[in-house]
């Protein structure tokens, strides 16, 4: 295989022209936009305007003219169809960290007498730690955690819900969504996906799967900016019975009749806890909407050809670096990592080339392969750097030992 | 007195000069800046190098580079001589509706055995709402509530926190910050004050008065943005022992390790959840730093005199307008509201003509005067605005009275 190999590939991709679509740094090829995503081309104008304009000169009057108040239920609609979910059972609010905590006490709370949460140790940390708080909050609720292998066996009739990430945030791993749904059901519990790693990666499909709860990132590959709201995902057989803790105002079914008690809104809107940050609400509108017309099993296929080359390209560049996610597309989502002892050094190395990915510890380097902004020349390059890297052992000199604050 | 008066009164204000360093629409006179606080002239350009060099060319590295990782912190500690508090007691995060719902649970399991929130009716709806989720969620907690003047005989040794609005949101009235934390106190009951109509309007002293918890609002009198997110404030002597309920990573004490078991990171910082939205914090942060150098005596002594002279003026020229807000500037905050059966048209009526204030149910007209913004003599010329509305009752054309979703 050759560069112009690549190139061929990248000839014949139909999403090669969203690439256009984004600001891309020169002499950077960017492998973390499942840490942060890209800045699309019109988010800045965007931006702008809802300063000077909405904020600036329409002050107040933009909750109605600019329509604010509807953008979390407007963001969620355009979300949906890339998780399989109809547009009413998706809603922006909050990060993931608070959105899991509203769900998980919603899920117990729906299923009286159970009082376990069930999630697997490495979860994403903030999931584990969520269910922890939550535990803690609640008297008689704990955590259980067990091995993706022994999850059927350890959903017993104390579980009142399973908790689980669709795709691995280090291995990549892509759990069987079905499959693990339908063996909560079995057992009495509800199913909570979390799509951080999903969404905008790989084809998600919710309500195919039967899933009851989902949360999801808005600042990675949907391309939201930094720290960019979450969003949540209620099936809707579960609208009207389902309550959050977080009961803010945003939330009241009537929030400017300024009542004492509180009456939750219809549907989704009940998660809503106080008022949004709407800058970055709207930052994380204009990057979802470049996904309008995107067929997510396009960008999926996409995602699996550019990790099939650079696993390849890897192996006869690199061969020191250990693959440690699936080899298999259909098992792994849209990153890939691979293992090596100075995986700390060799990602900083990699940095100072304009090779960005990310290392996640002890010894894992981490490369997103977002489908929308990399083409296949970019994967290329990206390994003809990691294989000089490697081979002149560049990544040993002693500054690039030194650990910074965040990796 | 004439408008030459407050001319006057602006010659020698030694706030005048505020006011060019914000964005101020022609043709309007803000009366809302309690509810949206206007655009800081130098806002727009310090967000367009967040979206564009610091996310768009920097992406990832700006964790670091741009210190996005130590916002909350720092943000924090340029708020807190705002309120009497020192630099590493408060933290910017999440919403006001979140933050009381971290704080209310923490100060609960502060005191063990004591299983009541005390608070009053008519407090801000999200206050009310967030302590009735709370003890929907945690079995044996309950909410009451007492009108203030019965505060300190409701006291008793069940309450394990009194959870009070320093200045109301309707009828601006301005509760006596040191009695009531010393009520709280002497019942063994720790304080929980909410400074969102009082945090840059007024001068607050926590430390002074011994208050345990706080949280405030970005977005109203500090100009941070729609949605700009809120702050918390705990005492010192609580940050050892209190512990937040939605524990995500980003309070974490090592947040990249990754580790599976949750230890609350130092001082506020555990009282992080998920990851914050940058757009919107640093937004909030252009607007606090305006107040670097702003002495908020001076501030609460404008915000008086502001107050004094639409009182004045508009009991020559609008004497429909019952003045529902405490007249002595000592009882109250820094806006002011009026009763009229016809409230709602009558503030429709003024948006039209110019003068944005906002309507609050039943039959309230609120008029917010930032000390920052507004001089004496747009409270001259507004007032001449509702004396001409009111004299003509222009407020009674039928279109005044079709009702706004939000108002």
């Amino acid at each position: 295989m050759t560069r112009d190999d690549a190139l061929a590939l990248d000839a014949r991709d139909p999403l090669g022209a969203m690439r256009a679509r984004f600001v891309l740094p020169a002499g950077v090829i960017y492998l973390d936009g499942n840490s942060l995503g890209c800045l699309p081309a019109h988010t800045p104008a965007l931006i702008a305007d809802a300063v000077t304009r909405q904020w600036g000169h329409d002050l107040i009057r933009s909750w109605n003219s600019a329509d604010w108040i509807g953008a979390p239920q407007r963001i969620g609609a355009k979300i949906a169809p890339l998780i399989g979910a109809a547009a009413h059972e998706v809603i922006v609010a909050d990060s993931v960290s608070v959105n899991l905590f509203k769900l998980l006490a919603a899920a117990l709370a729906l299923r009286p007498g159970r009082t376990t949460i069930l999630t697997e140790p490495g979860n994403f940390p903030t999931d584990l730690y969520i269910a922890d708080g939550l535990a803690a909050t609640i008297p008689c609720v704990q955590v259980r955690t067990a091995d993706l292998a022994d999850i059927p066996a350890a959903l017993g009739p104390d579980v009142a819900v399973l908790m689980l990430t669709h795709v691995h945030y280090k291995s990549a791993h892509r759990r069987d969504m079905a499959a693990l749904t339908r063996a909560a059901h079995a057992a009495g519990a509800l199913m909570l996906w979390d799509l951080s790693h999903s969404t905008g990666a790989v084809a998600v499909d919710l309500n195919g799967a039967g899933a009851d709860l989902a949360v999801g990132c808005g600042y990675k590959y949907l391309n939201g900016g930094p720290g960019a709201p979450s969003f949540l995902f209620a099936a809707q057989l579960h609208h009207n019975a389902l309550l959050s803790p977080l009961a803010g105002w945003m939330g009241h079914a009537a929030p400017f009749d300024f009542t004492d008690d509180y009456a939750p809104a219809p549907g989704m809107t009940r998660f809503l806890a106080g008022t949004p940050p709407m800058l970055s609400l709207l930052a994380l509108e204009a990057g979802v909407d470049l996904f309008a017309g995107v067929d997510m099993r396009a960008a999926e296929a996409k995602s699996a050809s550019l990790g099939a080359l650079l696993i390849a390209r890897l192996a006869e560049v690199a061969p020191d670096l250990v693959l440690a996610s699936p080899r298999d597309p259909a098992q792994r989502g849209s990153h890939l990592v691979f293992q090596h002892a100075h995986a700390y050094e060799i990602c900083q190395c990699l940095i100072e080339r304009g090779v960005i990915g990310d290392f996640r510890a002890p010894d894992l380097w981490r490369a997103g392969l977002t489908p929308l902004t990399l083409s296949h020349a970019d994967i290329w390059d990206a390994a003809e750097i990691v294989g000089a890297v490697m081979a002149t052992r560049a990544w040993a000199a002693p500054r690039f030992a030194v650990r910074a604050r965040v990796t």
